[in-house]
């Protein structure tokens, strides 16, 4: 299972042992050998930490799943499954192209479509920058579903979800990130600190939820004619708390490997990403005790989550104790924001636009606040104008492509089928066919 | 915590920095420790990718138990978490050597027993490689549980448990990666291609797992004397769900951590056991649209690990096209042969035979047909013997192995048993006591 | 998100590349640029072991919540959520400065808090080790948790929390392992052995967790009054079983992890972790058999807890093979040791003492008794003292700290709560509202 390549450039480094000095007839000069070695630890790092941020599929499928109904759980099981294959084979044949490909122009790129780019023979980083890249772009669909879940008919989940992670993601992308293999994207152009994704991922996730929760409306039963708000509860709760815990792990991929590369600068991305998290978490637990009466246990979960995307944006350029303020900051922010969407009956079930979308935005902002080197004026001003960019471009984008959806083959499923649930309607399934549901369940 | 080693190296290395060149008087020469760094990559990848392919076994828990009843969900538990136990110490005593010990024959080993190859001032490598086994080993005979599941007597599996990861894996394992410290096995000496095990795992525990269910025979009540097969659903689809992302993390380790070494091949490794995961998932869904007018949550699921099977031992000599192809064949595939092992009433509750026999078989064959390099009627003529001879050595073993443990203490619970379910009888346990059991369930 | 210390390293070492030897003008010499990719193998791996360990608090909370009633399910999530996000917080501004900063004492450090060692420009080597540090901190803090869960006041458990992260775990810590930035801890200047931990978090934390369970004292209807024990078993053995798998997947990171370095060293730690987590699966199974007349599943998964718990003191001195006979001695030592906890009539839901507490005792002897190089009536006896001072140390703290609590905001719950659930009355909450409760588990 040794591969040869291996064998090759032990081959090489030992040959020069025998000799005195380091003028023995090698492959490689020390400089070359050095530079692979550094290279195989960027690839060790790159790929594993896209395998954690991978993980963060099961993480959104066990918080989604577990903060809904038991009636809808294979539906969203299934919609966490497909949009990261879906997303996958869309984003190899379409959205790294446009993310990434080579433009003059700065909005999007038009090449490496099907990663055309690589040759067996050439260099493979482009497939260890899209390993990394198609995880991120999978994240972005995937908080969708969690705003749109119990009412959403699935065919239509799996045409938003491909031009999500075909069109909406990257294009935005573009103008962000897009300089890496190209020209600079416009806003990065400017200067647009988002490191790993506060705005990029989260906050375009977050708009495009927005959207689809608009189009849809809210579920049945959810506001009372009275104009009183029905809590639905999430049907599952340790599965909630797993999937928290799961994307927190994920997350020490999410944020150091957007580096890409193995080096010390990682280190203080972690302990930000830790500490962002943490005070989240506690904060949103207060601010649920202030106001309900009782440490909440989804709204702490969701206060973990609002900390870490809140520092996504800044975890390269702030302090630890930067950290801990921006993850503070979120944990309160998220519960209001969650009661502020209540308010206006934007029925969004998991609070994905609260932590994602204004958690994205507020990260954005903070990084330019708490940056590390001072902050100016013109910083501020530039995260502000990427914050309005994502969402003039995501929300306006994601509704058309809603409404278009909604008016060809359809966004809702029918009264009916949302009373008996989407797993029977759905995927002519149960997700849990040997246990009495309750009574509160039923209706 | 510093390791002393780590301070010598460090020590060694730094000497070096306060003369002008590089002629200082050091322990280690340049290149010696630029072969000593590329070293200690390549021990912390195999580890890694060691440790996510254990995890595997968290996800063929959450599978099987989640795809079975709630009844044995217990008995699931603990069969995954001693085949595990039980493996490891088993081959530990006996397989490793089999496998890998030095042979002249080619069709075993016959050293290192007990890691005895092993010295504490010796090199640890053959202990980092035995952990990477270990966990191959352990996951062939995990599979053999899905298949056997709800029926099959605790003591029977414990002792096919050893016999499978002691005998019958390492035996064919050694046939076909068995050269790394001695000869060459025989099948790999052929020029066989199975990279990381479509075939020397999988195919050897889905064929195990065929003779393990027809020994058997089916649950009661699952082929109704009119003919008609009666559809038993897994107990909690989330726990299954989440199994599969726990496996599909866990390939990240199992095909890209084959190489055993840090170096630019992972990269497109990664890339190929994603794209397949993502098309058998899809495939398999449209197949099952197709055939049952659902998108079936259980064949989806299904769908994505056929197409992890079968990107195993082509991941590392297709391209990413060829993986997307390998991965759509193989999600179809694991459909129709599900459909058709009930057709002829082998009853097999996870689809564990066409998951890893059938598609591993597929994707051994499909490493000859897609190879990077171009292919021809003797790639795919040795890769055809590949297969047989794995189907021809394991489904007989197994066979005969599990005919004995039934003639002898039994393979098989009583009808009484079964009807109340193994976690009361085989355990004196409930997996959960607190939830009303529906009446669906209890028939 | 190339970071620009990877550009200018890349640089250094490509400049060399064009000459035809090595005398090129670069900015770092070889000897440097080789330490310098070794630096970063050590970061790497360092914080990927502390993600691993962070994990395990995902596995803490499946086992705990699984193993215990449904109607606490959520207060355990929210604990397990809490210890987690106040240890980081707490740790970060106290509790690292208390266990690692500078000292001329022996006993405790006094530098160091809130991260104040590390600026912008400096070495960021202490946010490494701080990150990796403080996922140990809190393992010790939530181990108590299980041992008290079921009818521990909320507020009671957040305080608890706070001084074990704060105070009781990070003093022990710098007898044991204080020297790293600074002179020598007492205990490990005598050469107690303790690599990773059995007695430092483990055997912390179970004291603690004993300290507890005595001061709240048993469940209701636990002991009844014609002295026999009532079972209360735990409502949901998938998720225990899950939670077992994910701490040993979790262990990967902490024993070998312990090395914060990348060298050969962390293969032997992987076997022996993993064998000693078999065998004490396996014995604690056979003991359990012999005991109570069937292989149980919790006996069985606290089995392999036990057997990690032990081998982290001696994981890196002891052999294969010792490692081996150190699982087997927990896996039986953790069934007597539930057994006479329950005699005594300490009420440990989780048997969290028994694992953590008992078997880290066993762990941190048999380090001395297995170790590799050969044994001492000395050695023996340093590690009688550590083992003796932690008890000493740590028992008493925890009992005056339970008291106080006690006699101030209260530790225990009304006797009404406790029988409502603490998800009801503390977090007015539901883990599982779809779900019909059964009968038994609402006495």
């Amino acid at each position: 299972m040794k591969s040869l390549i291996h064998v090759i450039i032990l081959m090489a480094m030992a040959a020069g042992s025998a000799w005195a000095g380091d003028e023995a007839p090698t492959a490689l000069s020390n400089k070359e050998a050095i530079g692979l070695v550094q290279d195989h630890a960027n690839y060790l790092w790159t790929l594993i930490a896209a395998a954690l941020v991978f993980f963060m599929q099961a993480g959104f499928a066990m918080v989604e799943a577990g903060f809904t109904r038991a009636k809808n759980a294979v539906n969203i099981l299934m919609k966490n499954l497909m949009d990261f294959s879906m997303g996958s084979i869309v984003y190899w044949a379409i959205g790294f192209g446009l993310m990434f490909g080579a433009s003059g122009t700065g909005w999007f790129g038009t090449s490496g479509f099907f990663l055309s780019d690589f040759t067996p023979d050439g260099d493979p980083w482009v497939l260890a920058f899209w390993m990394f890249q198609v995880v991120f772009a999978a994240t972005a669909a995937t908080i969708v579903s969690g705003a749109m879940a119990e009412r959403t008919k699935f065919t239509g989940y799996l045409l938003y979800s491909i031009c999500v992670c075909g069109l909406i993601y990257p294009i935005f992308g573009s103008w962000a990130w897009g300089s890496l293999f190209n020209g600079s994207g416009w806003l990065e152009g400017l200067g647009f600190i988002d490191f790993a994704g506060s705005t990029v991922v989260h906050s375009v996730g977050g708009w495009a939820a927005l959207a689809g929760a608009i189009v849809l409306g809210p579920r049945m039963g959810k506001y009372q004619a009275d104009g009183s708000v029905r809590p639905i509860p999430g049907h599952n709760m340790p599965l909630g708390a797993l999937g928290v815990f799961i994307l927190w792990l994920g997350w020490f991929g999410f944020n150091p490997g957007s580096t890409t590369t193995a080096d010390k600068s990682i280190a203080m991305i972690f302990v930000n990403t830790n500490l962002a998290a943490a005070t989240g978490a506690i904060l949103a637990m207060i601010t649920s005790w202030v106001k309900f009466g009782k440490p909440e246990v989804s709204m702490s979960l969701n206060g973990a989550l609002a900390g870490l995307v809140a520092i996504t944006a800044g975890c390269a350029n702030v302090s630890p104790a930067g950290s801990v303020a921006i993850g503070a900051v979120a944990g309160i922010l998220v519960v209001l924001s969650v009661m502020f969407f209540d308010k206006i009956k934007v029925d969004d079930p998991v609070g994905a636009v609260s932590v994602h979308g204004v958690c994205g935005a507020w990260g954005t902002l903070a990084a330019g606040i708490f940056n590390i080197g001072g902050t100016t004026a013109a910083i501020i001003g530039v995260q502000l104008i990427g914050i309005a960019a994502c969402f003039l471009w995501t929300f306006p984008a994601a509704f058309i492509m809603f409404k278009l959806i909604d008016k060809t083959i359809g966004l809702r499923v029918s009264p009916e089928e949302e009373a008996e649930g989407l797993d029977f309607t759905e995927h002519g399934g149960n997700a849990y066919p040997d246990f009495e549901v309750s009574s509160y369940a039923q209706s």
